[in-house]
C-alpha cells in the first residue's frame, strides 16, 4: 500500500498534542475517530495525560507500542516540526499538520514552513493548516472540523478536494443535511507536499468514488494537474471544481495587446475545458452537480419532461431550461394516449410539457404510470419530476413512485422540491434521485450531466516538426521587420516589405511592391507607432518621398528621436483584421485569437487554448478556436459577405502555436497584429507584430 | 374599509364547501383559520353537516346569521359562480374561488369563467384558481395551502402577491424555514377582477408591509400596475419581481428590425425599470432580496468589509462581490489599529479584508470590537459577517455579538452562513440580519440595496408638443421617402433626396445633390432593396442614367416587376450608423436603438425604453438611452475617433419618440435604419426608414 492510500485508510493513527479536554479543537480528533467508528488503533500522545477518552496517552511519539500509519499533529506552528520529525523518525507514512502560521502569515512563517519539510524528509505530508481529512468509505475521520459534530454522514461515491478546511466542513454537513453521500473529503490547504493532484490520481483509483469534486484556490503544479485530471476522464470520473479568484483576474501591462485580454481566470477555463474538468459556476453548483453526476446516469439530449402536480413550480424549471437551451416538447401522441389512459384528475394537463397530473393525480398508481410513461417516451431524454407542497403530508408517495420505476430506464430522473421540505429532499437523494431546491439547479446538473456524457479527450498532442533555427534572432524586443521574419522562419505568411533609410530607397521599395504602399517607422522601441504620427497608408510611390519626410519630422516633434530606419509594405485590401497572440502564465502558454477593429474590441471577442505540452495546437483546436469568437460568422460568410480563407487562419494558428511550444521561455511576448484573412484560397497575411525574446 | 382590505382583514369569513374531513382540502380553510388563531366570526357552509370543527355549520350562504366579509368558496368550477351569486345578494365584499377548470382549460373553461364574474357582479373577485391568501400580520389564513400545515410563521415585512398558488405555498414555508418574515401573500391566479396591481396598491398603503415582492407570468394590465408600482416607490417601499416565461421571449416576425430585437421578456426589463422595479434573477433572488430590503437599512456604496473566523468562506464571499464590481478594501490605518488592539489569536489577518479574526477571535468582546469597528470605519458601506462551523457548537456568540452592534449603526449587515445551520440562519434573520448560504446571495443581496437606495422615479412625463398633422399619410406600408416625409414633420433631420422617374430627372436630382448621390428604387412593397440589385452608391451624376437603366433591368429580373420610381439621395459619408425604430407590445410601446454595421449586430447591441404613457422620451432618458449601447464609447471619442454629434442623435430619439406618442395605434411599424450621426455639430440624418400605418 502506497502512502497516500495507508494516508487515507489507516489502520492505526497517533495524535499528538491530544487534549483531554474534548471541547477543545485539540480534544476533537480522538473523538470523532471513536465516535464515527473507527475501529483501527488510537494512540494519543501527551505528556500531561495519562488517559484520554479512556485510552492510553503516551509521552512522545518515540514511546509508541507501534509505529503508527498517520500521524495527526496538533501542536502549533512552534513545535509541529518536531512532531514531524519524530514520525518520520518512527517511519509513520504520512503526517498531517493542522497548525497555522506558516507560509500565509508572512516571513518568519515561511521560514517555520522549511523546517517542516526538512523534518518530515520522506515521511509524506498533509497541510500544513489543513484540517485534515475524512474518510467516510471506512469511518475514518481525521479532521478537527467542528463538522464532525452532526451524528450521522450518508456514505456515497462524492469524493472531495479542498485547498480550504473551513469549505471542507461546510462541503460536509451541506451534504450530509441533503442526504448527498460523499466518499473522502481532504483538505490540502498550504501543499508543502501532497496536493490537489495526489488526491486526484488517489481517487480516479478508489473504488467508492465516483465523482470528484475540488474545491480550488490556485494549482501549484499545472503538469500533474494535468495528467491526473486526464486518468480521472479515462476511469470514467468526472471531475468537477470550483475556483475561485474569479475578480482578481484583472489586465496584466504587457507590450502585447492579448497579454491584458488573457486574465487569469481564463487561463484556469482552458486548462480546465481541455483536460475535461467541469467547472462549477457557483460554490452551490459544487454539491449539486456532482450530486447529479453521482447516479451515473447518461443524458443523451436536450430534449426534458417536466411531470408536476402544481403548476407554477413546474413553469419555474420549464422557465429555467429554457433560458438555457433545453427543448421541453409537449408529449408526442403515443405518449399522451398512454398518459391520458391513466385517468388523471378532471383538469389535468398531458398533452402539454410541464405534464400536469393535479393534486388528483398524486395517486400511487397513477404516478408510476406517469413516470414509466414519461421514462419510456422516446421524445424525452430526461424526466425533472416536481415535488409540491401536497407531498409534504405524503411524503413516501412520491419517493416510492419514483423509487419504483428508476430501474426501469437508465435515463437521468432529478426532482425539484417546491417547498421548504428538508427531509423528503434527503430521502429523494438517499434514493439515488439528485433532488434540488433552486429551478437553476436542475438546469445546471442537467448541462453538467451533457458536458460529462459529450466530453472525449483531444487527440493526443502530435510531435513539433524538426525544430527551427532561431538562435540569430537578439534578446529584447525586436523591431517590426525582425518580427516578422521571426513569423516567416515558422512558415506564417507576412505582407512583403523592405526595409529602408532614405527617400530613394522607399520609392524603390514602393515600385517593387505595387505602387500603392504603406509606410511605417522602424523601431524596436516605438510599439503604438500610429500614436506618434509614424503610420501612413495607401501612399503612392511619387510622394512617398515627401511622406517619409513629413514623417521624420512628426515623430521628432512627438518622442524627441529622429528615426532613422522606415518600412515600405505592400498594401492588402479587403480581408478582416485579426489579432493572434500568446499569453504565458503559471498555468503554461495559451494562444489567443482576436476580432480586429474597434467594435469587436468593445466586447473583447477573443478565444483561447492552452498549448499541450511541449506541442502545437492541432488543426481541428485551431479552427475549433476561431469558431468559439463570436464574430465568427464575419468569417463564414455571413450576410452574403465572401468566405475568408480560413484554411490559411487555422495553419496560421498552428504555425503560431508551434513557434511558440517550441521557443518556449525564450518567447516572451509575440503577437501578430492584425493578421488579415483575405477571401478563400487568397491566404493570410501577417501585417504587423511584437516580440520580445529573452536571452 | 374598501372591499380589498375588508377581502385581507377580514372580521368574518363564510367558508362555502368546507369539509368535515380535515384531511382533504376542503376541510384545511377552517382548520388552518382556527389553528393559526383568527378571532372573527367563521361561518362554514355545506348542507351535509352540522358541525365542523366543533363550529355550526349552515346548509347555505343564505342562512348565515350575518353577512361575512368575506366568502371562501371551495366548490367546483361547475358549482362555484352559484355561491358566489349567493355571497353577492347577501352584500360580502369579496370572495375567493379556489376551483381550476377556468380559462387554463380552453372554450368550455372560459364559458364558466364569464358565468362566474356574472355571478359576482358588484363583488370583488380574488381569483379563480387561486390557493388564497394569508395575512399573517393579524392571523388570518384564508387558504388551503399546505404549508400552512406549518405550526409558526415568523410575521415580518415583507408582503407577496404571486400569480401562482403553488409559489405562495413555496415561498410561505421557505421563508418561515428561514425566520424571515412576511406580512401578507396573496394568490392571484386568473385574475377574473382583483389583480397583481390591486394588490401592490393596497401593499403600499400596508402599514405593516416594508418590502413588495411579485412573482409575476404576466402583467395584464400596465398602467394600472405602473401606477400601483410608482405608488410603491414613492411610499419608499421597494417591489421586487420575478417574472417567468424569460424563454419564451423569441423574435417575431416583422417588418422591422427592431421589431425582432425586442423580445417580450426585455418590455417586462424596460417596465419594471421605468417604474423602480427590482427584477430577481433567480426565484432564490425572490426571497433574498427582500430579506435584504426588509431591514430599511440604506447602501450608500460598493465598499464591503468581510469578517470571518475562517479563511475559505471569507475568500468565496469577497470573490462575488468582486465578479460584481463591489470592493472590498483592506482596512485603512485607524481602522487596522483598532482591530490590533482587540488582541485577537495570533495569526488573525486584521490588515486584510476578508478581516479574520481566525477561531482564536471568537470571543463576545472581541466579536463586539471587531464588529463595531467595521461599521464605524469610514472605509467601508456595508458588513458581511462569515457564520463558520465553529459557531455550530456556540450560536449565542456570533448571534449576540452582531445583535448588540446593529444598533450603533445603520449601514447594512448581511451574514453568510458557511456549515449546514438552519436554526443559526434563521436566528440571525429573526434579529434582522439577512443570513445567506450561498456566497451569490449576498451579492445579489447588496446589488439590490443599492439600487434600492439610487433609484429615483423620473422626471414626470413632459407634455407632448402640440401635435403634428399626418392626417394626409396612406394606411398600409409607406414607400421610402414618404416614411421620411413622415419622420421630417416630426422634426427628424433626414438625406435630401428626390423622387425621379427617368434618367434625365435622376441626373438633374444628382447635380443638386451635390455630384455623387446615391440612387435607390422607391417602392413601398420592397422593403429589401439591395437584396434585388435596388441600391447603388456614391453614382456620378454623369452616370446616373446608365446605372438607372441597369438598376431597372436587375430589379426586373428579380422581382419580376420594372420600377417605375427612383430615389436620388446625397451620399452621406462618415459618421456611425444606427438603427432607431419602436416596437408595440401589450407592454406599451418602446423606442428601440441599435448599433448599425455587422459586428454590432452580431452582438445584438440594443437598448430600449418604453415611452411613458401618453409621452415621448425626454432628452435625458434618450440619451441614457444611447448610453446603455455597448458601443457607445464609438460615438464618444473611443480610441481618437472624432466625437459623434449625441446632442443631434438625443434630438433626433426624442423626435422619433413623440411620433410614436402621438401617432399611437395609428403607427404600426416605424424605423429608421440607418441613421447616420455625423462628427459634433454636423447633426443626424435619417438615410432610410420603414413606416406602415394604420387605417
Amino acid at each position: 500500500m502506497d502512502a497516500i492510500s495507508k494516508l487515507i485508510k489507516p489502520r492505526s493513527v497517533a495524535i499528538i498534542g491530544a487534549s483531554a479536554d474534548l471541547n477543545k479543537t485539540a480534544g476533537r480528533p480522538v473523538s470523532y475517530l471513536r465516535k464515527h467508528g473507527f475501529d483501527g488503533d488510537i494512540y494519543p500522545v501527551n505528556p500531561r495525560a495519562e488517559f484520554i477518552d479512556g485510552l492510553p496517552c503516551y509521552p512522545d511519539v518515540a514511546s509508541l507500542p507501534a509505529v503508527p500509519d498517520v500521524g495527526i499533529v496538533l501542536l502549533g506552528a512552534e513545535r509541529a516540526h518536531l512532531a514531524v520529525r519524530d514520525l518520520a523518525a518512527r517511519g509513520t507514512a504520512a503526517a498531517i499538520v493542522l497548525a497555522s502560521g506558516y507560509t500565509e502569515t508572512g516571513a518568519e512563517g515561511a521560514r517555520r514552513q522549511k523546517e517542516l519539510i526538512e523534518a518530515a524528509g520522506a515521511m509524506r505530508l498533509l497541510g500544513p493548516n489543513t484540517i485534515g481529512l475524512v474518510n467516510l468509505t471506512d469511518n475514518i475521520p481525521l479532521s478537527a472540523s467542528g463538522a464532525l459534530e452532526m451524528e450521522h454522514f450518508p456514505v456515497g461515491s462524492i469524493g472531495v478536494v479542498s485547498q480550504s478546511g473551513g469549505i471542507l466542513g461546510a462541503f460536509l454537513s451541506r451534504a450530509a443535511a441533503r442526504g448527498i453521500g460523499l466518499s473522502k473529503l481532504i483538505s490540502t490547504s498550504n501543499e508543502v507536499d501532497l496536493e490537489l493532484a495526489d488526491f486526484i490520481d488517489h481517487l480516479a483509483d478508489d473504488e467508492a468514488t465516483r465523482v470528484i469534486a475540488l474545491y480550488v484556490e490556485t494549482i501549484r503544479n499545472p503538469e500533474k494537474f494535468r495528467a491526473a485530471a486526464l486518468k480521472a476522464a479515462r476511469a470514467g470520473k468526472p471531475v468537477v471544481a470550483f475556483k475561485i479568484g474569479r475578480s482578481e483576474a484583472g489586465a496584466k501591462a504587457a507590450v502585447s495587446h492579448t497579454g491584458a485580454l488573457a486574465g487569469a481566470d481564463r487561463m484556469y477555463d482552458a486548462l480546465f475545458r481541455q483536460v475535461g474538468v467541469i467547472r462549477a459556476q457557483t460554490f452551490g453548483d459544487l454539491l449539486d452537480i456532482p450530486a447529479a453526476l453521482s447516479t451515473a446516469r447518461v443524458l443523451k439530449g436536450r430534449r426534458v419532461a417536466i411531470l408536476t402536480s402544481t403548476g407554477g413550480a413546474g413553469t419555474l424549471v420549464s422557465d429555467s431550461l429554457g433560458v438555457s437551451g433545453f427543448d421541453t416538447p409537449a408529449p408526442d401522441e403515443a405518449t399522451a394516449e398512454r398518459l391520458r389512459a391513466l385517468q388523471t384528475g378532471d383538469h389535468a394537463a398531458l398533452d402539454r410539457n410541464p405534464i400536469d397530473v393535479t393534486l388528483a393525480g398524486l395517486q400511487p398508481d397513477l404516478l408510476r404510470g406517469a413516470i414509466n410513461t414519461l421514462l419510456d417516451s422516446p421524445s424525452y431524454d430526461a424526466l425533472v419530476i416536481i415535488v409540491g407542497s401536497s407531498s409534504l403530508a405524503m411524503p413516501e408517495l412520491m419517493v416510492g413512485a419514483i423509487k419504483d420505476c428508476l430501474p426501469n430506464s437508465d435515463k437521468p430522473v432529478l426532482a425539484y422540491v417546491s417547498p421548504h421540505a428538508p427531509d423528503l429532499a434527503a430521502l429523494l437523494n438517499q434514493r439515488g434521485v439528485p433532488a434540488f431546491t433552486a429551478p437553476e439547479s436542475c438546469t445546471v446538473a442537467l448541462e453538467a450531466m451533457l458536458q460529462a456524457s459529450t466530453w472525449t479527450p483531444g487527440a493526443t498532442a502530435e510531435a513539433l516538426p524538426a525544430p527551427v533555427d532561431v538562435a540569430d534572432f537578439p534578446a529584447g524586443s525586436l523591431d517590426e521587420a525582425q518580427a516578422k521574419q521571426l513569423f516567416s522562419r515558422f512558415g506564417l505568411p507576412c505582407v512583403r516589405e523592405r526595409v529602408v533609410e532614405s527617400a530613394a530607397e522607399a520609392e524603390q521599395a514602393a515600385r517593387e511592391l505595387g505602387g500603392r504602399v504603406v509606410l511605417k517607422i522602424l523601431s524596436g522601441q516605438i510599439t503604438h507607432k500610429s500614436d506618434v504620427g509614424g503610420v501612413a497608408v495607401n501612399v503612392p510611390a511619387e510622394e512617398i518621398g515627401a511622406r517619409l519626410a513629413r514623417m521624420a519630422a512628426d515623430v521628432q516633434a512627438a518622442t524627441g528621436t529622429t528615426p532613422q530606419r522606415f518600412l515600405v509594405q505592400e498594401m492588402v485590401s479587403g480581408g478582416t483584421e485579426l489579432i493572434l497572440g500568446m499569453h504565458r502564465d503559471p498555468l503554461g502558454t495559451a494562444v489567443l485569437l482576436g476580432m480586429g477593429g474597434v467594435t469587436a474590441e468593445l466586447f473583447k471577442d477573443t478565444a483561447m487554448r492552452l498549448l499541450p505540452p511541449g506541442s502545437g495546437l492541432s488543426r481541428d483546436e485551431a479552427l475549433a478556436l476561431a469558431k468559439d469568437l463570436k464574430t465568427w460568422p464575419l468569417l463564414d460568410g455571413f450576410r452574403g459577405r465572401p468566405k475568408a480563407d480560413v484554411d490559411a487562419l487555422v495553419g496560421a494558428i498552428v504555425a503560431f502555436s508551434r513557434m511558440a511550444a517550441q521557443m518556449g521561455e525564450r518567447l516572451i511576448e509575440a503577437e501578430i497584429n492584425p493578421v488579415f484573412v483575405l477571401t478563400e484560397g487568397q491566404g493570410v497575411r501577417a501585417a504587423d507584430g511584437v516580440v520580445v525574446l529573452g536571452a
